[in-house]
């Protein structure tokens, strides 16, 4: 029988409050389950606005019945049958948040199989269950694979228990299927992502979200080609991410937008081409200035902001004909996007991505491969470092401060 | 020198009056032009929807620069950033309206080398120049050749001046390109599609719009696969030819909603698995009803009905993580489709089509020739035939009667 881990967690208590350390129990993985030593996560700007805002890591959303959830990155709990029915119950506390970290298998439940201890993963929020039965697994169109899907948006392991509990037994939720502000955390082994036994936790547990997604959104989702425009609106990690793979995938010309001109220096070194600042051209829509300096728009364009304004314009912008438009960004809550149908009869599309489209135990070991090959760098991405679990209120004090890309809290000496 | 044709034609004076017959100059095809017999021209339901309302062939929208368009089809004239700036012009008219005909080449001015007089044609207001310097032309994706579109927008010639005159002298405009409520027109060489010269064109017309727009939505802007699952909103001609299409690319499952249940029965007998009446359900939105009866909803959704909620409940019944939803119904003046971005997040991609994604001068032929083959038969649309120029108010008046398709009015016997 394996013993019980007692460690400081960094736990939500509830909303609009901050973060406490404190020590609770991580029970022992049960059948499926991995239990995890955290050894280095990343907080990014768009937490840290949402933490700002409520004092946790957490946005609600009204239409959905689901936990809170990153607003940087896609939840993808909720089925549509559950959105359209309007259910909302609130959101479970306490629980502990986090979702974008490098760990190592402690140990292992029943049945599993694809890790042992002393394994280097990537936590997942989007797991890969590999099923035959699965559809979505089988199907090379898209990664949402909803095995845990009801269990993870309940803030619950698979079999509807928590692993997580205060010393005097009360239970803490799990969140977005990671619970990474945590020494120890326990995971479905579907969430796994085997890395390279050599790879820097504290550089690539980038790869569980952000990063992941943004490059995903060009090299997989819209599988841009080479020689393609591209426009990305937002130059957070996600937008520069695009920018980087716009790069990477040769595109010819890469227009950077952020309100932010101190992002441009970096947007450039990454690719951009062209960076606008819609404050500086007040009398005109960006989505305009984009059509008038491309003749009929860009092939692809890409919104990491979450601002439904924004997605209208990134649409608007793309190439008649055959423009594509990529949702990135994770709207406020009850937020619509729209726009005059006649943009989509006269060719673009719009479509989005949740995690970038990565299958994610295939495809993030890969990605981390090509970090170690030097082919894929991300260290320009980790603007803070923190140590120790405690050290999570101060990486969000750090973001609130701006100029923040990812800040990376390393809990262990790897 | 040419002579000078003078010939009934039925021209709209102005919005809102109903249509007057009277004899009009139509002058000779001038460079890169052809002048037509227009030997038959069909009428759908949504023109006569808009006739009703307006007078006329007429529907205005205020945020376009443009001519009164079809609203069964799409005016691909203006150009983003004219949609952008808010420009609005007036209707212009008098105008002949017109644009889903079969016509024999009267005359054909200079330059002209892809049609010869007696050769059969549809006209097309999508056109296709073909030239190697048109990105549009030159590119698998797209339909939507720009070569005419300023003038064609404007109801004038490539030149900028009008065929159409009163006898007195006064230009009247041209319409979408076609302008075939006249016995004679002129359009553009590039307009023309060639069809066989066996071809019955009381019956081909009805390539010339919405037909080929609901074949082309399944064949190729979709391009639905074999065994795929499809919902179709509305079941006008339009969408009785995406529950065909579908039907010829074996979809398994194809879902026919309408709120006329007199429509299920031709929509079965096309292929239709699942007939909906929305009214039958009234306290479950549409697209809940079938995500439920397929789990996670349809590979393909399309909207031909025009009406913006509809086209979200179309999106909003697409697969979660691929499924695609089509715009094809045209939706009134300034209205805007939304969604939440969540449902494009998770998987669902909103796009649109133009004339079904047809090349017109390389498609449509090709369409006619299958007909020719007996292996599309379109007869089943048309429900109603009128003989001479001056039926066409006639036709109309069918149309608000109901249970018409298609409404032929043939000018010649052919
Ligand atoms: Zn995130
Ligand atoms: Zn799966
Ligand atoms: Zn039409
Ligand atoms: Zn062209």
């Amino acid at each position: 029988m394996m013993r019980v881990l007692m460690f400081p967690q960094a736990v939500a208590w509830e909303a609009n409050k901050p973060l406490v350390t404190e020590t609770i129990r991580v029970d022992p993985p049960k059948e499926g389950e991995v239990r995890l030593k955290v050894v280095a996560n990343a907080l990014c700007h768009t937490d840290g606005k949402s933490l700002n805002k409520l004092g946790v890591h957490v946005e609600r959303d009204k239409t959905r019945t689901s936990l809170p959830r990153c607003s940087s990155a896609q939840c993808v709990s909720p089925p549509p049958v559950y959105t359209l029915s309007g259910q909302d119950p609130e959101g479970l506390f306490p629980c502990i948040l986090g979702h974008e970290a490098g760990a190592m298998v402690e140990s292992v439940g029943p049945g599993v199989t694809s890790v042992q201890p002393g394994m280097y993963v990537i936590p997942c929020y989007t797991p890969q269950c590999k099923d035959a039965a699965c559809i979505f697994c089988q199907s090379p169109k898209t990664n949402l694979c909803p095995k845990i899907r009801a269990t993870q948006g309940r803030g619950v392991m698979p079999d509807g228990t928590s692993r997580f509990s205060t010393l005097d037994g009360k239970p803490i939720y799990h969140f977005m299927g990671c619970s990474t502000f945590a020494e120890y955390t326990v995971v479905a082994e579907i969430s796994c992502a085997v890395v390279s036994e050599k790879a820097p936790l504290d550089k690539v547990c980038l790869f569980g979200c952000g990063v992941s997604t943004g490059l995903g959104a060009v090299l997989k989702t819209c599988a841009v080609e080479e020689g393609a425009s591209v426009a990305v609106f937002g130059l957070g990690a996600v937008g520069l991410a695009v920018v980087q793979a716009a790069k990477i995938r040769k595109a010819r010309r890469i227009f950077a937008v952020d309100t932010n001109p101190k992002k441009f220096e970096m947007a450039v070194q990454l690719g951009a081409t062209d960076c606008l600042n819609p404050n500086d051209i007040p009398d005109k829509p960006i989505q305009q200035v984009i059509v008038e300096a491309t003749t009929w728009g860009v092939d692809y364009s890409f919104d990491a902001t979450g601002n439904v304004e924004v997605m209208r314009a990134a649409l608007e912008c793309a190439h008649r004909g055959w423009g594509v438009s990529c949702v990135i960004g994770v709207a406020a809550s009850g937020k619509l996007i729209q726009t005059r149908p006649f943009q989509l009869i006269t060719g673009r599309s719009w479509k989005g991505t949740a995690f970038g489209g990565w299958k994610s135990r295939t495809d993030v070991p890969d990605l981390v491969d090509q970090y170690m090959d030097g082919k894929l760098p991300i260290d320009h991405y980790v603007t803070h470092s923190f140590e120790g679990v405690s050290a999570i209120n101060d990486a969000i004090h750090a973001l609130h401060e701006g100029d923040c890309l990812r800040a990376v809290v390393s809990y262990f000496k790897q």
